[in-house]
């Protein structure tokens, strides 16, 4: 059988043919309902983010929700029909995709296709780098810059649930100030505003999404033991640090990714957001920021509408049954 | 009563008048017998590191070991001739210093006075970086830069005590690879080194004593997860971070000094070494290098001594008792 995948490896993404995937003993065959894009996507479309090995080399996509087709021999958990939502190292932006029965997360009912097609990646990142790497604790100060992206929506909305006060920095303040109020953040600032940056602080923990320069101008906020942790360097990945503010500060700057991590640790990371944070998403406590959705098989407009920026939230393909 | 103290205010260091000092009631009056020196002294001596408010102004010195001579009213733990060593705020290099109980560490009688004196700070800080902040553990590889002085020797025996691999840097590594592998480094490079270096890693936990230069040049040396903890920088302070390699690693770089710590943080800390590390001290596992001993009258010589680098250990000052 043959299936329909976008492809990348000449670059502008293609709704291509490929061979029907084949499960591995581990694995289960889901039929993509909704795929969101990310900023890997786009750095790997510019041959900057290979996949890494084991996943489709020129199918990308990071995340995906569907429903489950077929279940290699070991896989115990799932049966064909069950809605799941998973992060993968590459190629959900396909009709069918092979993915580790030990990374999927049972979707509620109350989720719907594009809302849980654009969760998994960003939601994943942004509980991660929020609780398990700075520990963010109650009351704490958090600064979230790049606040308008699909992290950034996500790790304002966890970090206002667990009782944090979120300050969120974003291009577009003016634009995206009262949705970002509604996602929780007392605050929107300008990301070159210090004077608006300062008043939020000092900062606890910074999720900093954006890269270099909008790291250099935040180290002057921060709080006594605060956690900063770098998940994006689309501005610049060169900072310069000045070790003796961090050493007075007490601070630490943590960079992370998840896409290079070993299957066990994702598989672990997939329990916790499974237990912790789907059940706050279906009960609207936390929701998917949807800016677009678009076909799969217009892969390349979605794209270009992910590279423009200044959108507020995730922009998600929608499998070809819908 | 008029005692004698160390005073830097006019720079190079006097032996000074003072008046006698009086404990608080939850602080102990100590006979100083040892005093070590620390680049903090000489970061104040040249006006670039004040002491924090409730110290001494003028008279340096961060450790101290010594008899209890009387007690304020609300000290409960110890009494006169109990022998003690100390972590304070400033104020160490005197015949006489007021130290707060809960920071006092009992000395088991086995520990020399210029051992004692020399232990503490540098102790204390080696200890709360390796496995406080970076949660050094059994088998992981570890770097000390800087590793011939007071908080190099200590850190690398303190790692090798706890079944770490550990590669010492030193600037002099010829004149002091015995040395450093007798106290338990399995390699001494030499920093420029990059080849050597990077024979030892790739490594889980660094301790960096020397600054910007340092640290940047074991950044592409790190392990999956590897932390770093900057607690000297006095070969500079401005670090070029490639962020997108601190994300690869999963890596995190801290800051740390203990000095500006409240009360409560030195004396939890100052109980964790006097229980953990204090006994490996008594029984010989762990020592203090003590590179030079000084009376305290001649403190001047001492600092010049510290000032012109080289040595391997510390530099302690004697109380005029001996």
């Amino acid at each position: 059988m043959i299936v329909h995948a976008v492809t990348i490896s000449g670059g502008d993404p293609l709704w291509d043919e490929r061979p029907d995937p084949v499960p591995g003993d581990t694995e289960v065959l889901v039929r993509v309902q909704a795929a969101g894009l990310n900023g890997a996507d786009m750095l790997q479309r510019a041959g900057l983010y290979p996949a890494p090995p084991g996943a489709p080399p020129d199918i990308p996509g990071l995340e995906l929700a569907g429903e489950v087709v077929s279940c290699g021999r070991r896989v115990s958990s799932l049966s064909p029909g069950a809605r799941v939502a998973a992060i993968v190292p590459g190629g959900a932006q396909a009709e069918l995709a092979c993915v580790e029965e030990a990374t999927l997360m049972p979707l509620p009912d109350a989720v719907a296709w594009p809302a849980a097609g654009g969760f998994p990646e960003v939601f994943s990142t942004a509980y991660d780098a929020l609780f398990r790497q700075c520990a963010l604790g109650l009351g704490e100060r958090v600064l979230v810059t790049g606040a308008a992206g699909g992290v950034g929506t996500a790790a304002l909305q966890l970090a206002a649930a667990a009782g944090a006060r979120v300050t969120a920095s974003a291009r577009r303040a003016p634009e995206h100030e009262s949705a970002l109020v509604a996602l929780g953040a007392v605050a929107v600032v300008e990301p070159e505003d210090d004077a608006a940056i300062g008043e939020g602080g000092p900062y606890d923990v910074v999720l900093e999404l954006v890269g270099a320069p909008s790291l250099e101008r935040l180290l002057p906020h921060l709080a006594t033991g605060a956690r900063v942790s770098v998940i994006g360097v689309s501005a610049g990945a060169q900072a310069r640090v000045n070790l003796l503010a961090l050493m007075g500060a007490r601070a630490s700057i943590r960079g992370s990714t998840l896409r290079s991590r070993p299957l066990a640790e994702k598989a672990i990371l997939a329990a916790e957001v499974a237990s912790r944070v789907l059940p706050l998403l279906a009960d609207g406590t936390l929701r998917v920021p949807v800016a677009a959705t678009y076909p799969m098989e217009e892969a390349a407009a979605a794209y270009e509408r992910f590279a423009a920026g200044g959108k507020l939230g995730k922009i998600v393909l929608s499998g070809p049954a819908h």
